[in-house]
């Protein structure tokens, strides 16, 4: 293999032969080739693209360089859900124990913050004691046991592809989405599922931002996932607005645990029960989207998902009277409501502003080696179309000192325009992609 | 400086500032940014190009990476001549002596064989004893006292340059006219010259394959130049065959030789003389083509250029007696006729095929730490046009075993191809480029 006559080949149109990229992502995973080479050759990628069989390739020696989950033994469907990453999607705390608590295994492995998006992990980490790095020998017992782990990616799982992230991350190559297919699809097939569902976020806040790039985002990961007999349903959903009302890590758990005891905003509900439904019916526990519904709020009247929340943080180290007392996560010793300045219609309220606020107050990374103030963020009540008068609260601010407050509400300032007028917003889920094809779907918010 | 944010800029078809090109290849030159990032960028400007002033920020910025040569007490014009690259392109061996000893300085440095091609420091280095890994200050001296040093680029030289060429040579993004033109002029600045000649290939053996390329890469090096006071001539001479009729090293230094002594093939003294009525008159030292003409026909004649080329041998530690006596350089032990196997016309010379024969008869390098076998090589009187009747020889094959002899036999038997109809062959010289414009030339072969 002659690295740069592949690199060429690819910048000049062509196509690489399976055989060839199996060759080359193992020897790099291997460190037999250099990162420079790989770095040329992704961005050759980021304009040539990577046809079908190059993309499942990618994914095929991904896998190959790292250990999968062994659930040959468990003798329940597995279903996860994935998100394209948001600003207050708290969907993963809530989905993770009340579909556990539905019958169903869910093997959760989760990211941290990426740019102005929170991250799961991040999130359960707010848990004092919660530990998301499981071998993968523990999390395999963990799903045999209690139906659930939530998880970070170790040097186990698909090493290959967290080496080409990180190249990936530094070079300007993130964004292709044969790459960004192969990346997940690996992490995915390897906890061995029956089925995924995924969270493709349009809108402002999301990191696509054209909606045929989503679709054909979501067409691949289904295609990839068909290869190893994964089906894969895909909802793209709103990221327009932050969803729900808490943006934060700790405040967002808040609001998860909500859900779970069955209050909570009517939008988080929404899109929870949706992607509950693709996965309560994708395991086939459920026959119809209603029988599947009628189940997640049996489920949660019961207290059984509650319950299974406290489960999981118990065997995963924490603290599991958070659950029924939220009063004992970290809470911000300064906190300030957030008003309207006049009469109005909510415009926008901007999730990329509220996410790199949360990041501002200290409750996400600017570098890698920044800790995180797991009690900072917003909570902002505020939804485009809402009518407030002057002086109602529009959002809360919770920071560590008065200064982070008045940063908070300069933040709230720019990220919340209240005018005039009536507004557009994006319909809260508005598209179901299936092996079948994609559907435009009626109402939303 | 945010490198990745960078390499997003010129992905997405935007500009680098000057301050930011000079800070990376400063940064990237003393080791402060890693390769990977440098080729994600390099890639990009394979997709997106660079402007007039993002590439002469490259070009300052390479120049600013190391010394040049100091010529501030050299009361001499200082010529050089820079060819893309061909096969049996001996015109710098001719040159570098004929215009020295016009009374013009040649501070020559060159490369080696690159691809398909030849190079000007492998043909000098089958002289026994020739040294071309000359200091700065060597060269200086040298300069100063006969006129003209041949010689390699030196970790003291334009070191970014030397850096850059070899990640571009390992990532494919060598085809690059900016990048091309930043880094052969890098080069020829820091040599300190008064003008520069330009030989750009056209055809089949050359490295860019259209006249628009060309053309651009003509005026790019020419706005570098300017904007360092060393005005640049560009001539544009065929490479759909090879030039002159000696392909190998030892071989093409005897054919040089000839040219010195007043014989030679007419093509090669056809493009010789035109690159060097650009010299004469760059240098002022001839004011019309005829009179530049005259002066290198008599410098020939007189014995003078034959002389300097003697000079610069010895100044170098080569043996001089081999401007006298060729037999004395290395001759292949085995040689013989390839005869035209029919009557016809010469329908093409392949120069590609010609310049890895002699490779493959071991007279080039397949991989940097190669030796070279300075001897072997073909001498190909066949020219598109001419006509031959079956027997008659079209070439002749040297070689250092009669396996080699088979081989280079099979190789002619590819790069000659004899048929019955009329050819079209590009002119020898097609256009002529300076600071005024682009000419088309009438005439050539």
């Amino acid at each position: 293999m002659i690295v740069p006559r592949l690199i060429e080949r690819k910048r000049d149109g062509g196509r690489l032969e399976p055989s060839e990229i199996r060759e080359l992502v193992l020897a790099y995973s291997a460190g037999q080739i250099p990162d420079y080479q790989v770095a040329a050759l992704l961005m050759a990628i980021y304009f040539k693209g990577l046809d079908r069989g190059e993309m499942n390739a990618l994914m095929e020696a991904m896998l190959e360089s790292g250990k999968r989950l062994d659930f040959s033994r468990l003798p329940l469907p597995r279903i996860d859900k994935h998100s394209t990453g948001g600003v207050g999607d708290k969907t993963s705390l809530i989905l993770a124990p009340l579909i556990a608590s539905c019958g169903v295994a869910v093997p959760m492995m989760s990211g941290r913050g990426l740019g102005h998006t929170g991250g799961t992990l991040d999130k359960l980490e707010s848990i004092p004691g919660f530990r998301t790095a499981l071998s993968l020998d523990e999390a395999q017992r963990q799903v045999a046991r209690i139906g659930c782990a939530m998880l970070s990616q170790s040097d186990e799982i698909v090493p290959a592809d967290r080496k080409m992230y990180a190249l990936r991350d530094a070079t300007a190559t993130v964004e292709v989405i044969p790459l960004i297919a192969a990346s997940i699809m690996s992490k995915k097939i390897s906890e061995s599922l029956t089925g995924l569902v995924l969270d493709i976020k349009r809108g402002s806040g999301s990191f696509i931002s054209d909606l045929d790039d989503e679709l054909a985002l979501a067409r691949a990961m289904i295609d990839l996932g068909a290869s190893h007999g994964c089906p894969v349903v895909a909802l793209l959903t709103a990221m327009d607005r932050p969803l729900g009302e808490a943006c934060g890590n700790a405040l967002e758990l808040v609001e998860a645990i909500d859900v779970l005891r069955g209050a909570g905003p009517r939008d988080l509900i929404e899109v929870t029960e949706a992607l509950g439904v693709e996965m309560l019916i994708l395991a086939t526990v459920a026959t119809t989207p209603e029988g599947a519904r009628e189940m997640m709020r049996e489920t949660i009247a019961s207290g059984r998902a509650l319950a299974k929340l406290e489960e999981i943080i118990s065997a995963q180290g924490g603290d599991p009277r958070v659950a029924r007392d939220p009063s004992r996560l970290p809470r911000a010793p300064h906190q300030a409501p957030f008003e309207a300045g006049a009469d109005g219609v909510v415009q926008r309220v901007d999730p990329r502003t509220i996410g790199y606020g949360v990041i501002a107050l200290g409750g996400g990374r600017r570098n890698m080696e920044d800790t995180i103030d797991p009690s900072v963020g917003f909570v902002v009540k505020a939804k485009p179309g809402n009518r407030f008068r002057k002086g109602q609260p529009l959002a809360s601010i919770h920071a560590q000192s008065p200064k982070g407050l008045e940063l908070g509400r300069s933040i709230l300032e720019e990220a919340i325009v209240v005018g005039p007028s009536k507004v557009e917003a994006l319909p809260l889920v508005s598209h179901r992609v299936t092996a079948r094809g994609a559907e435009e779907l009626e109402g939303g918010a």
